[in-house]
């Protein structure tokens, strides 16, 4: 499993990854989720996959072996962000026909997720969540944010938290405690964590970090956040069955 | 879709369901989702039902027919609450018989969760999860709490704040705000609300009661839940990017 989480904030973009997969419980690997197309000044892309580890792998080698080809449309010399997901949408989809057949024959599902997000010069910063057909959604000033993957646990903090309007380091924390609600939850979604931070109208990376166990910011703001939940759940009252 | 959460506390048992049930989202309904059988004095259960609202009708149909029919084996006669949780457990492989064929006729899975709770007089109060097979299992001192349905939004807060030791009053607080994450994630869970309180060794039902809209505590502790989580992450600290 994965959890994946990306929001577009008016002072730039936030990216947050995991990096656990499995095929089982008994089969659990690290690898990272986050992929970064980056031409320093001009344009940076960032893509984030979860489902079947294959066809994510396959689609982000193929991206890079067409911008390393140089010859036709590659993430480099696409004119915008939706041409950018476009594209990616249409390599998803030779995947598919590559591996759909074979894959349903062993019962598996061609499950693919996927959140492109990043600034191109000439247009505004943009985000997508891109489906399995290839098809894809902007993100949109109501719903300044997408998860793909195991999204349920983390989603309501960041229902309740985000805004367009927050900081970059605010958003970098909702991420994080959104990460942190998960992996208590499902044993599938583990470190080290991908945090990658884009400031609007830079045209280059600011932040692209590995968060590990060791990293004692993450590790205190798991432990406050804990306390600080438990501190507000008791300072709710308590019913008073009179009043129902 | 249906949110249920029961817990077993040292005090006693706490029960919640939502009462949303629907056909896809243009056919939504209320249905309660908690049955109790109550021999005041001598035993109380409650039985929380996820899944297809047809299997779960049948099951809590059939069992009060078998304790109006009076011969036979039923929930009033059962000696332990094992063996109340493993005739419902029967009742529901009848079902299974008659319906499941044709269910899948229509690729309709014979879709059924259900959580029993109680005491019988001569032994402790007891919890468990009862699957579609009507196998099941019994809650711990480990994990004292079981939830069906759309499960996942609520349960970071039950993992963190349920503990055998909290009073019945915490125990219900913290079911209604776990029920209030969900409700605010997914659209079809929702009110009114079916809270029942158990008091160990009791062997009455405590408190019953439906929670609708003008309901003041539940108003009240979902804006101030709200607050709280916001000033609570809002004194988290934020990154210090020069230590990561």
């Amino acid at each position: 499993m994965t959890y994946c989480v990306a929001m577009r904030l008016n002072a730039g973009l936030v990216f947050l990854s995991d990096s656990r997969t499995n095929a089982g419980v008994d089969h659990i690997n690290t690898f990272r989720k986050m992929a970064v197309f980056e031409q320093a000044g001009e344009r940076v892309l960032t893509l984030l996959t979860a489902g079947n580890l294959s066809i994510s792998q396959s689609v982000v080698t193929m991206l890079r072996e067409r911008i390393a080809d140089s010859e036709g449309e590659n993430l480099f010399n696409v004119p915008n962000l939706f041409e950018a997901a476009r594209h990616i949408g249409s390599v998803l989809r030779e995947v598919y026909e590559r591996d759909a057949d074979a894959l349903h024959e062993f019962s598996i599902d061609f499950n693919a997720s996927m959140i492109l997000g990043g600034q191109i010069a000439g247009e505004e910063q943009r985000l997508f969540h891109i489906y399995a057909a290839g098809n894809f959604i902007e993100a949109s000033d109501d719903t300044p944010y997408f998860q793909i993957g195991e999204s349920k646990y983390g989603k309501p903090i960041v229902d309740r938290v985000t805004r367009r309007e927050m900081t970059l380091e605010q958003a970098a924390k909702c991420a994080l405690v959104s990460m942190d609600s998960t992996i208590r939850s499902n044993l599938s979604v583990g470190l080290p964590l991908d945090l990658l931070i884009y400031e609007r109208d830079s045209f280059r990376v600011r932040q692209h970090c590995s968060i590990t166990q060791d990293n004692v910011y993450f590790s205190q703001i798991r432990a406050q956040w804990s306390q600080r939940l438990r501190q507000a759940f008791s300072e709710l009252p308590d019913p008073d069955w009179s009043t129902f």
